[in-house]
């Protein structure tokens, strides 16, 4: 991409360097710096290099201890050091990437109102930050499936989400080879890794749910840590009194994990062993700094079954949850919404950080209609937006392959540009004080023809060049004051140029002058879809 | 589309038959009916059928009046009959085709809250309405321009623009064969037609807004309104004085018709001539019942110009111009919106609401953020849909092209499909009580497997079932309960299925019975791109 570059930006020590995609523009405007999570680059056979290895070792040196219920346990995470008021290099890495001032990053953490997830076993992550005061997070999700397995196809899926700009991604592997297909997703990511444990725990009871134990699941998850996965959905909210709510809905339980707990609980007639156990999972959680996704299994699957007793139940056992996770100093982030209708969402995001102690709230979606299949990236992306702007941190991303099939590469480029747009149209609504600086500088180039940096500073450069050249080809109409939607006549950017600058000059008796001009109103545009 | 057809209900006349896709499901299942745009299908060269020539003809005979200011002037406005307490044909068709009562919508109409946009010289259309208390609408924009330019290319546009659900078709073209193209889209056209006769005017003086006349542009109306053109944009509210409100804005005067009536002001030093003539404009509009779309010329170009003083000063004007447009019992819509953040859209349909009396508000958009070129189709939908649901009658659709070239065919689907699930998901959050019953047959086929039903409840039904074949084409595998996504060990779908049969029976010691129902919990999904 002509005109983009990455630079590196350092902290206060100069092992902290942070990229950014440098877009240098024409015309003597200023070059414009924007968030980069493309990673270093990496060779998969080799992964990438350790990035935060140093700073792990450094603090294993003082590993820090937190005490709990009369037993002392290891604690590694972000919270932990936050709470205690250390700012850690991660923390740094994080102010310099949002523009904010370290000890901000660390008061949100330490607030319980952002993470940072960084499993000590990750090193290859660049920090990045989830919190409602910071830019909107997307994730996006791949994975194998039992009809659809190859581990290279996965790893160059990742390289290209975080190529989009994907700021975690999870690795939702179900069928073979779990194992394998995890370790080189994480030694190949530049960003943080989520999974949800209880797959591979099903497949290690042969994708039996009645034959899922906690140590089968205790297991799965130490596995998981030793790799490096950064933060793991939990689906402990679904308790066993909480399934029959589920039971009228137009669409049920909707959710993989909120079906397989739910199908436990009913078979032996017991508590979710993952409510029950949920204070051992903090003490292994905290040793490894992985953080909770607490999963919302009973999220709607329809706009019928938004916002219903089932969920929001499940929502305040959420809440409980949050509470106790933080007792061992565990970064917890909450899952939510699903299919819900534009007038339904924003309570979703109050109730959440009401309950939830303001704990981050990461959200699929939620899809605002159920009739758009094979655009359920779009019907998504109009919720995911405005929970965004409500106070959403990360939104999980849909593809166009939603209810479908699995999403191949095009498929993750889709769903990430639409998650791009929906996370920075929050970041604007929500006055972010980094965030307009993109789009004005983005729409002067625009208004001044300059095309080439308007290529540049797109969201997809590679597309907005390619459209453009679908009609108007050649180079010369790189520079022409017009485009093929209205031709070389009708441009109104052109005679609104025009128009500012007889302006400048004053308006009064000053027509002559302009009719004196030539008749020569060159009539361009850009906006004119319409009228 | 297997299982989908035509269906025609009548109304309380015979002569009134209002066309739906009828939509037969599996499993004894009710049909669904779905409002349906597509027209009954023409042949280029012939045309459509004249549906309505029949009631136009019967009014013929007693053609109204309204006397103003002295002058008794002839009045066919669909306004007028409202206001008399006559409740016509086409408003009984769209009675029908909207589920509502006919007098409730001939009191809309009254009231101005909406319009029937319905030249007597279209008879070929299928009427429809524009208001917040009715569906909402989408307008698609089509035309030639200097640089692409072919009839039967624009008339292929609008008939695909109508199957995937235009209810409205702006011609917007410019260049040669303005006139011709015109009339071979009337022709075929089933929904109304709109067009910007300044840009026909401005080619009839060489493309020098300088040289622009009242004379010239009310010849043009004239011709434009013989052929039929139902609703025309009347740049009217761009005033001199306003001029110079948008020198210093980032992007200035972005629309077309808006950046032509600012050059003729400034090179006359005189006030915009719609403005000074709008009493006979309504003179005209009134005798052929054409309805005002009075154009936003000084529309947001960026996020920072959104909601300034040069956009709102307009607007107050476009208020006065609709009362005055009343007075002549004209139908008026008001155009609004461009590029507007989210956190800004609210205010714009309320002070247009307030300022307007209420009239229907019909909005480009808005794009919620500028950094997308390529993908304006999403950046808009998510401001269109916020829109359409705080009270925005008709939705102008924005193309993947949009800032880059003339649409194609293609683009003219992704922008009709976008817009149409905006203009859904705005009807959901409004509660309109149509809208969710075809949200809950589609989530109903979906939770029982039903894929065809599902398919052909889509709203496009086509890639759906293309989406879903690609990873598994099979034929059994359309009645499978899985898909790809995540196989048929992980459906959650399935197991969701079995624990609503399961708590049918009552939950308390069931649990032996649910484990020796053989272990035989058969894993799915539908919902899981994530967890």
């Amino acid at each position: 991409m002509n005109g983009r570059s990455k630079v590196y930006v350092e902290g206060s020590r100069a092992d902290v360097r942070v990229p950014f995609v440098e877009v240098a523009l024409s015309g003597g405007e200023p070059a414009v710096r924007l968030y980069d999570t493309s990673g270093p680059g990496s060779e998969p056979e080799v992964g990438l290099p350790q990035l935060r290895a140093h700073w792990i070792a450094e603090r294993e040196g003082e590993v820090d201890t937190i005490e709990h219920s009369g037993t002392v346990l290891p604690c590694r995470t972000q919270l932990h050091y936050a709470k205690q008021g250390v700012v850690t290099a991660e923390m740094e890495f994080v102010a310099v990437r949002e523009g904010l001032a370290p000890e901000f990053v660390r008061s949100e953490i330490a607030a319980g109102r952002a993470i940072l997830p960084a499993n000590v076993n990750h090193p290859e992550t660049e920090p990045m930050i989830i919190g409602k005061n910071f830019l909107t997070k997307i994730n996006a999700n791949i994975g194998t499936s039992a009809v659809s397995d190859s581990i290279a196809a996965e790893v160059e899926k990742l390289t290209w989400a975080v190529k989009w700009g994907a700021d975690t991604v999870m690795d939702l592997s179900t069928g073979k080879h779990i194992h394998e297909t995890r370790e080189h997703i994480m030694r190949n990511s530049p960003v943080p890794i989520g999974t949800v444990p209880l797959y591979q725990a099903l497949e290690k009871v042969n994708g039996d749910p009645v034959k899922l134990t906690w140590e089968v699941y205790r297991d799965t998850i130490i596995e998981q840590a030793e790799q490096g996965v950064d933060y793991m959905t939990v689906h402990a909210g679904v308790l066993l009194r909480y399934v029959p709510l589920a039971a009228d809905r137009v669409t049920g339980i909707v959710s993989r994990g909120g079906s397989i707990m739910a199908a436990w609980c009913l078979a032996h007639h017991q508590e979710n062993f993952l409510y029950t156990h949920f204070r051992e999972l903090c003490e292994i959680f905290a040793e490894y700094d992985i953080a909770f996704s607490l999963g919302d299994g009973l999220r709607p699957g329809s706009i019928a079954d938004a916002n219903d007793e089932a969920q929001f139940a499940e929502l305040r056992t959420l809440g409980e949850l949050t509470h106790i996770a933080w007792e061992y100093d565990v970064q917890v982030m909450v899952e939510g919404p699903g299919h819900v209708p534009m007038h339904k969402i924003k309570e979703n995001v109050d109730l959440q950080q009401e309950i939830c102690g303001e704990a981050p709230f990461y959200t699929l979606g939620p899809l605002t209609t159920d009739v758009a299949p094979a655009y359920d990236h779009i019907t998504s992306a109009i919720g995911a937006a405005m929970i965004g702007w409500f106070g959403t941190a990360m939104l999980c991303y849909v593809t166009p392959k939603e209810h479908l099939g699995l999403p191949n590469r095009d498929d993750v480029k889709e769903g990430v540009i639409a998650y791009k747009i929906a996370a920075h149209a929050a970041d604007l609504a929500k006055d972010h004080p980094q965030a307009q600086a993109w789009d004005d500088a983005l729409s002067k180039a625009r208004f001044e023809f300059r095309w080439q940096d308007q290529f540049n500073l797109a969201l997809d450069p590679d597309r907005a060049r390619e459209y453009h050249d679908e009609t108007l080809p050649a180079e010369p109409a790189k520079t022409a004051h017009f485009c093929s939607m209205c031709g070389p006549k009708f441009c109104s950017m052109k005679i609104s140029q025009e128009l500012k600058e007889y302006a400048a000059k004053g308006m009064a008796g000053k027509s002559e002058e302009f009719a004196a001009s030539g008749g020569r109103v060159y009539l361009p545009v850009v906006d004119a879809a319409e009228s």
